[in-house]
């Protein structure tokens, strides 16, 4: 298994939507960080959005503790929204100050659709669905990292750090713990033979769904941001 | 199969909460209707209670149809949302009138824990599970009340009417079709061997909960009620 | 007042998003139905873009009705809920047969990122909010084609039975209600002078971003659909 | 002020919920506690539901993190939650063991119908409604807990430990930030002027019955237990 795998859940997801994550995980936006061409605005547009998606994304993380079916789950979702919003998101305001964008530019931040639809289609699979929903429609984004971030762990240029985030350790064990999460939510609940039930196919959609909306977020990521404060 | 059977599911989750749903089924305040004894006070009690129950349930019923799978299944739930609120609330506000509780005396009833702790925990059960859970902990209700109608269709007294609603055609033919739409439901998802699935022990459950706080209903109705307005 | 008023919330938050309001009820997939010029193809990929909006839309509605907080504003979100599904879906599906798509190719219809975006925004203002925020995002659509309707009702051409509809008195009533609804619920929860408190930013941003998300849906109409079965 | 004193929305809604309160905060269960009288059995019963009581309002603080309007909102609640996780139901399992009950026994715990009304009605109001509901309704447990706490933290006997930790500086804190997030939160949605308001009455309503909901709790814990496993 390379270290880019997260999982028997991750595995049959992935290969169910694979044309389309391949196109999120090797989109153009990742090669041109990865090249060291990006434009400098264009990676600040993106940390902008970033910075936007972020506080919505630990929502998810947050209802998926209220969701949770056993206390396990709800403390590896409870540790994921206090990584989020006491960690990363301070990490965050930090590495936009450094690229001259201060906290309140950053909460000024117009969060445009493609952003918006990926963390709304997460929560809202999460409100109607239950705990497997959410956990479907919110991997592309934490594994989908994990496997560009394992893959271009050793880029060197103008983007590096962000590389060594995702492909890091931390990072990594992260996606691991997801993985392994999602695999025994589902055995839990569905059994081992979980991926011949019709709900795999629901499943299986959703992730797809959410991965077309990464590679959205990709797009607009390429796209001229409009004027903001 | 006799009237009050109301498909696969409801056997099931009926003989694994076997002792509850006897008690529920066969309550001391039931009895008391069908034998004419029950003090029209407490059917009075009872009846202000119900209204503030139903509000909640038809609530919930909309609920369903906001986390629907299917056309069919949102037909179905908003079918039931429709004649609560239109034709069954308007119906209740009747009977009670002929009691002599106006419409304001009806609003200003105070919920009592027992009613509250079977509608909310039914609710809750919708909205942190999904539509199966919901589902689940709604029948008790429903099926409960077909079963004691279709028990009890032919008795005569002070409360004949209350037996010949439950107990008509109309009401067991609703009982039928929700036990339908929950053992379609289940099909759709889980597959035909839901039952051999860990969820259907959680299901199973949430069925007995709230059978369990269907029995904490009749025992407040039992219950001289507090003086209200 | 003019027969597309619909209201004194709507008026408020109308106009605190004019420029954008403007746009979407005067997109160029609207000039090109109203003066002829739309490519029928352009309509029945609309057509089945919208047959998918619609179930999530009367799922909004449900869940509208799932946190109304007086049996009158239960009353009209289920009755609109009910008018969505049993009326406008089988008129829908009717509607689209006429173009030659049966109710096989409308359900395989893949739903697109901008149709999405504005469904799953509108119901996780909902879930995440309360009635209020769900009716600011709710908002937009359905008074947005009534503006619509009311400006182009006397259009002739290929798409005049379009605007006949939306133009029409039975949906401009609906609209007229819909803004009662909203107006009512504002003021029972937060008074006479709700304009006035903080929430009134947080409602007319949601307004205006919903209304966003309809020129994305229009947006979406115009562009050549992908090849679907 | 005093030290059990937490801030002005708790002072709002404890004075119209006052009758209810002092039954409460002064119940029987707890007097008996304070004097030493309570039975061992009626504690160990009181810290097996509690156990399952804190799971479910670990869900309700999770929900509240999902519900927040601004990062700080977000960052009180997900501390909350973390803090409740990850310190309090560790430190509950292992005052649980020193009773002789260890964690499968706890975990067999059946939840009674008064702990389930308690913590369903608080999701259920946080579900339906917005984060100011859920906090109405949570306010009572841990505001009356700091409250029974700060009058009784210098009690001696065999329950001493339990004041202790509710009276002590730590949970006093916690109480005064709860209270600070509620009054912020009212105020940055519904300005300054909020206890004039027509919600207001709703948010007092909520947080008097789930103070009754509370009275409920240790009337159940006063009761001798059912035979659990």
């Amino acid at each position: 298994m390379s270290n880019h795998e997260y999982g028997r859940a991750f595995g049959i997801w992935r290969d169910s939507a694979q044309a389309d994550w391949e196109i999120y995980t090797h989109h153009e936006y990742v090669e041109q960080m990865a090249n060291g061409t990006l434009p400098e605005a264009q990676f600040v547009h993106y940390l902008r959005q970033d910075y936007v998606f972020l506080i919505h994304f630990s929502r998810a993380w947050a209802l998926a503790a209220a969701k949770a079916g056993t206390l396990e789950e709800m403390a590896t979702a409870s540790a994921t929204v206090h990584a989020l919003v006491h960690v990363e998101m301070p990490l965050h305001i930090a590495t936009c100050a450094k690229q001259g964008i201060d906290k309140e530019a950053l909460e000024a931040t117009t969060e445009l659709p493609a952003n918006l639809a990926y963390t709304r289609y997460v929560l809202e699979a999460g409100y109607s669905g239950d705990f497997l929903n959410l956990m479907a429609a919110l991997a592309p984004c934490v594994l989908g990292y994990g496997a560009i971030g394992a893959r271009l762990a050793n880029v060197s240029g103008p983007y590096e750090a962000w590389f060594k985030v995702y492909g890091g350790e931390e990072f990594q064990t992260l996606c691991r713990d997801v993985g392994a999460l999602i695999d025994q939510a589902l055995v839990r609940r569905l059994g081992e033979n979980w991926a011949d039930l019709p709900r795999a196919a629901e499943l299986a959609h959703q992730f797809k769904t959410a991965t077309r909306l990464e590679q959205g977020f990709w797009d607009m990521a390429l796209t001229p941001p409009p004027s903001d404060p």
